[in-house]
């Protein structure tokens, strides 16, 4: 261990980990960044198979972002947003409406994905007590949804191991049986699906839509979960009952907006637009936390009266609509039009199936491949006849991304999914080198 | 309206507004920042003289700080923390642990002055369920705090005009009467104060103290509630309790931190550590999100232990340690240091007192002007006498604002109280500005 790692751990606790793991891992102290790969202190290189949570789209240290971003701070770096405003928050508030989903035409700021789920729920909590819907007190998770860690955002969360501590503190909500597709409870497949689970959920509120205020959803990829992809059917299902129900929709679009599904905005897949909307993450490529939430002008209506009625939404950040997350949030946009990203995404994510393709047959003990646009994730099981899967304290998941670093790849795992979901700039030959050392990460692992 | 104008109320929903007011009010669009001044379209300037929203300390679009900024861009603008990590975030985390009160030892990331408080009410409360402790579960908040609007921070708010709908969103807390110098109840003023008033909160936590895990507090001045001032006595006897009940001191010091109070941390003013502190805003001078939830070891060795026993804290978020939020903090306690600035703070706010001094005998309705350091706030009220405040519904402050806007400063008033909290960079004659365009503003108010 060298100097800056024994500092790290003198001083830093760090977010997803036991710190006691670190006695046999010694933090990796990254230097630079370049397109896919970040280098370490000593120059050995990464690739950055899981864009760093999900966050990075135009590879890392991007110079067209670089330079958007200096040129904003020479100009404006912040200016608090109430009363204020400035041209890069103006034009991103313009730009992002156009490419959403019809019907969401406001934006209200927030700093981080968290934040923008807290927002959401916040509104659609106080918009049913203002149009008199006073007992839609409610909220609707689905099972093993994420949505941050926030207490808010964290009681709409159905992960055990995020929740069950904190239960004590956490809203009380309803959980409604979501999507499982690979171990269906119906025994069908995707091929044959039609939502037939989507009866759980309309069940759940058919019996208390009269007390729901919204119901939360990841679209199409449930992504903490272990990239759980689900039909596009059971999002337009759900549309309907909201509709019926007079409950809002809220798309948390934090991890799968901007691209990755194959889509620019992963409702898209469905044809469908909510009433709410949650964006962050790949909002400013990776560079740094800024979100929106974006809603319907029914919504907004409701909460425009007289200053004196007290009807206002109060919710701020004292970085709302920061200039400099603004300015990269544009660029963001421009490079997505520039660059035809959303149209290059598909050609790259069909090289992905069939790189992914070629290798499967090597591997043992994987139950199910499944991707959705520029997200694939492999998940091995201990039997893949019953589909049992490993007992967590096996690890398997994280010792393959241990093998899989000192190879020079970055893959970490949920559980014992192993998934891709590189930055769109990955080229063919990066791509191989991910798929391939992953192969080579679960051989060695098996002992194969 | 300009074209600019039109399109930010078409899209954007702005923070701490009723949008119908905007009706009356065009949005000030900002083009460019400079030290302490923000210049608009039309070139007119505004002098930040409440730092939008505390968080600017070195003026807007600092050269300093831009050139750190550019420089990590150019590195490396992100990684994900989990045993990732880098320069600027070890850097950063040796720096404040050696500047920050005794005893905070390690730090953990969040990204806004929420999410920090979040993480030390999560902390806190999983500490105490894993030192067997676990009847500890409950939080103490002080009348009229504030500490950020997701809904566990939300909940340890107590500001009606924040809380009151979102109640049934919220945590159960115990609220504990906190002190209120200005209304003494104890007929006391400030010269005479042995902060009596702690006897309150003494007898709630002597019955409670049981079920509580934390209280959380704003050390030495409460900001959203007025910037109201209270004694150092209170945070000492505050400190004692803590340390005899067993319950975690957390000290948000997320807007009074970096200086402002005329100590690097406002703990300081009291000579106490806090067990857990929260900091945000002047982290990054006013650039950016970023945000650091500071502890003790013996909390942290609480959670170290066998991954299998599950005792890790899961708290995480897409940007924690960002990279650039970072590197920017990092310039920020450079300058500190370079540029004297805490000695130079204690020049400049006793500058600030003379002046604001100077303009009180020809001021009517002013109840009180108190100044800690860099903080100075005139409370306006209806009657000297018996301090009795104008009703909210004739928005005092909020016309004052108005008025001292078309004079071209920036004075965003909390309810009644006109205060003055600029960067530390402002120099003499802008001091005269902003005092003198109070004094305009508020004569010009009340017709004299
Ligand atoms: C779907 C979803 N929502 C919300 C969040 C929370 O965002 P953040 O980590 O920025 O608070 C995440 C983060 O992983 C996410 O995947
Ligand atoms: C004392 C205090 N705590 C917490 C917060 C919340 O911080 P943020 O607005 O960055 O979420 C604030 C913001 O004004 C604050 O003044």
């Amino acid at each position: 261990m060298n100097e800056l790692q024994r500092k790290d751990l003198k001083y830093i606790w760090h977010p997803c980990s036991q710190m006691k793991d670190y006695e046999t891992f010694d933090p990796i102290v990254i230097k630079r960044g370049e397109g896919v790969f970040l280098e370490d202190m000593n120059g050995k290189r990464y690739l950055d198979a899981v864009s760093s949570w999900w966050v990075n789209l135009f590879g890392h240290s991007n110079k067209r972002i670089n330079e958007a971003l200096y040129k904003q701070a020479n100009k404006l770096e912040h200016v608090m947003l109430a009363n204020f405003s400035h041209e890069p928050a103006i034009e991103l508030a313009e730009k992002i409406v156009n490419v959403t989903p019809d019907g969401l035409n406001k934006i209200f700021f927030g700093d981080n994905g968290s934040s923008a789920v807290e927002i959401a729920l916040k509104l659609s909590f106080q918009y049913h007590q203002q149009i008199g819907k006073n007992k839609k007190t409610k909220f609707v998770k689905i099972s093993d949804a994420y949505h941050g860690e926030t207490l808010g955002a964290l009681s709409v969360c159905d992960v055990e191991l995020y929740n069950k501590v904190f239960n004590p503190l956490l809203l009380d909500v309803i959980k409604a049986q979501g999507p499982d597709c690979y171990r269906c409870p119906y025994g069908l497949c995707r091929e044959n699906c039609r939502a037939e689970c989507f009866e759980k959920m309309e069940k759940t509120i058919e019996k208390q839509h009269e007390e729901i205020s919204a119901i939360i959803i990841e679209p199409m990829v449930q992504g903490a979960a272990g990239m759980k992809i689900y039909s596009p059917e059971y999002l337009k299902k759900l549309r309907k009952l909201c509709d019926e129900y007079e409950i809002n929709l809220i798309a948390d679009e934090v991890a799968v907006g901007f691209g990755r599904t194959g889509k620019m905005f992963a409702c898209e897949n469905a044809g469908i637009s909510p009433d709410i909307m949650c964006l962050s993450k790949g909002l400013t490529a990776g560079y740094m936390p800024l979100a929106l939430t974006l809603m319907t002008d029914k919504i907004y209506n409701a909460f425009y009266d007289d200053y004196s009625k007290l009807k206002a939404f109060l919710h701020s950040h004292s970085y709302s609509g920061n200039a400099l997350g603004c300015s990269i949030a544009v660029e963001t946009l421009n490079i997505f039009k520039d660059e035809n990203v959303v149209e290059n995404n598909i050609i790259k994510s069909n090289l992905l199936r069939e790189k992914v393709g070629n290798i499967l047959d090597e591997l043992p003990h994987v139950g199910e491949y499944r991707q959705l646009g520029m997200i694939g994730a492999i998940e091995l099981v201990k039997n893949k006849e019953t589909k049992e899967g490993f007992d967590w304290k096996s690890r398997v998941g994280y010792n393959i991304y241990k093998i899989a670093l000192k190879k020079g790849v970055l893959l970490r795992p949920l559980g014992n999914v192993i998934y891709f979901m590189p930055p769109y700039v990955i080229d063919n030959k990066e791509m191989d080198l991910m798929v391939n050392t992953a192969r080579d990460s679960i051989l060695e692992f098996f002992n194969l």
